[in-house]
């Protein structure tokens, strides 16, 4: 059966789901996006997707074309349509498609909404056993990482780099700290047993999958501190492990070729892909 | 009649000329964009726009799914059947539509080439002969804006902060200098009449209309120095304009509201424009 996607109030086969060249996701990365994890066809954390989703589109000042109460009810009709038992759904938002190609914000053009699924056993996924490469790259990216949007051509390309070197990410280092991963938010655990990642800002996405890894670590009394940290101090560290909707809690073995203490995903890492596990089981929807 | 696009080998009413979902331009903005001017039904200065194009999709790695030949002929059929006499035609190559997404290049993928024109009479456009209202704004852009991507949202931002103050441009400023307009390349005439613009760099993206007009009066003599210029310079100086594709040379006659000499377009300015307009002329395609 031939996947479906949604597009602007319609379910149709993914061959047939398009837009308009006009479209402002396609002129002008004028869109946001959120992908969100599924177990056992179920939503996870969705809620603080969807709040991140309101949160980017106010930044650029682009309306919803539905509530978020009904873009959950489309999020769960297309895992259904799909018979989506684990894996993503990605949405997209766009300021629409208008008669011609202006900068400015068209008027009276109605918002892009589309959506489609795609397949991922998160759970057990290889990596999450043994572990992912990563590469350093320079932050290339605009002032404004805070907002989900999709202009995403320097995580492309930092993505690619990683892939074209045998890693599953490439971490972005700006004045000699890491931002964030292409695709993920980084952390690492010092020698002391203090869980660091980087403070919230225009630097970087606030991670939804963070913001959880955050807030349960710190109900179970483990130390966390917010700040940013080196290349150095992460080879120094304990462990290192990465966050993001698709991995959940991933443990990162090498930087750069260099081994992360002993090569392999530490306790810590585990404990916490486990607790997050409990959680994103306990609160889908 | 209904405008005609061209959409990968086809040409389409434009109501129907669309893309996947899945189009790497619309999930990644990981696509370049060229807008050519016409005029009296032919191509502007096509040569310049083609070889950036060459360059910009080379610094991504992104292969032309056309030769540069071709695509100009594409530009000329689509021209000849939407009538064009006087306007733009743009194009985009994007990464193409893979069957998932994934931000690592996808293999055997074929990019994607659009294409569709509009109308208008750049040069009889009202506001060569007033001028135009620049404000300043921030530049919050990536790194890499040499590239011509479709990464554009925070031109949207900045362009759509000038519509709103009423303005035709927003200038970016970074480190106290201006870097370029949202879609136009910035010059100063100093009161020494040295025409100034901004260097080629990483920080800006080359003109093909800047290079032209600086080429033009480098041949007339006139003098043209390559340097940042701060706002203080601008307001300060003779004339100040912009060049670009769909403006040619346009007079700035105010920026954030304070009046750039005596408020109207300059003779410099309107012997560059005349200047590049005979360019314009002898040189079409």
């Amino acid at each position: 059966m031939e996947q479906i996607a949604y597009v602007n109030g319609s379910f149709v086969p993914l061959s047939e789901a398009k837009v308009s060249i006009l479209d402002r996701g396609f002129l002008f990365a004028d869109g946001i996006y959120e992908v969100a994890a599924v177990l056992d066809g179920k939503l996870i954390d969705n809620a603080s997707h969807l709040a991140r989703l309101e949160r980017s589109v106010g930044e650029i000042e682009l309306a919803l074309p539905e509530t978020t109460a009904r873009i959950e009810e489309i999020q769960k009709e297309l895992v259904k349509r799909n018979n989506l038992a684990n894996g993503m759904v990605y949405l997209e938002v766009t300021r629409g498609a208008d008669t011609g190609r202006d900068f400015a914000f068209p008027k009276n053009v109605k918002p892009t909404l589309i959506m489609f699924t795609s397949t991922k056993d998160i759970i057990n996924a290889p990596s999450a056993k043994t572990g992912i490469n990563v590469i350093t790259v320079p932050d290339l990216r605009w002032a404004r990482r805070d907002i989900k949007s999709v202009a995403l051509l320097a995580q492309v390309l930092a993505k690619q780099a990683a892939a074209v070197a045998g890693a599953g990410e490439a971490w972005m280092i700006e004045d000699g700290k890491v931002t964030e991963g292409g695709s993920s938010s980084c952390f690492i655990l010092t020698q002391d047993d203090v869980i660091v990642t980087r403070q919230n800002g225009s630097e970087i996405l606030p991670g939804c999958t963070r913001k959880a890894v955050v807030a349960l670590a710190e109900e179970r009394q483990l130390r966390v501190e917010e700040r940013a940290f080196s290349i150095e101090e992460a080879l120094a560290a304990k462990e290192v492990f990465v966050t993001s909707a698709s991995l959940f809690v991933q443990a990162v073995v090498s930087i750069d070729g260099k081994k992360v203490a002993d090569g392999k995903p530490g306790p810590m890492t585990n404990r916490l892909r486990e607790i997050y596990v409990e959680f994103a089981k306990a609160t889908a929807v």
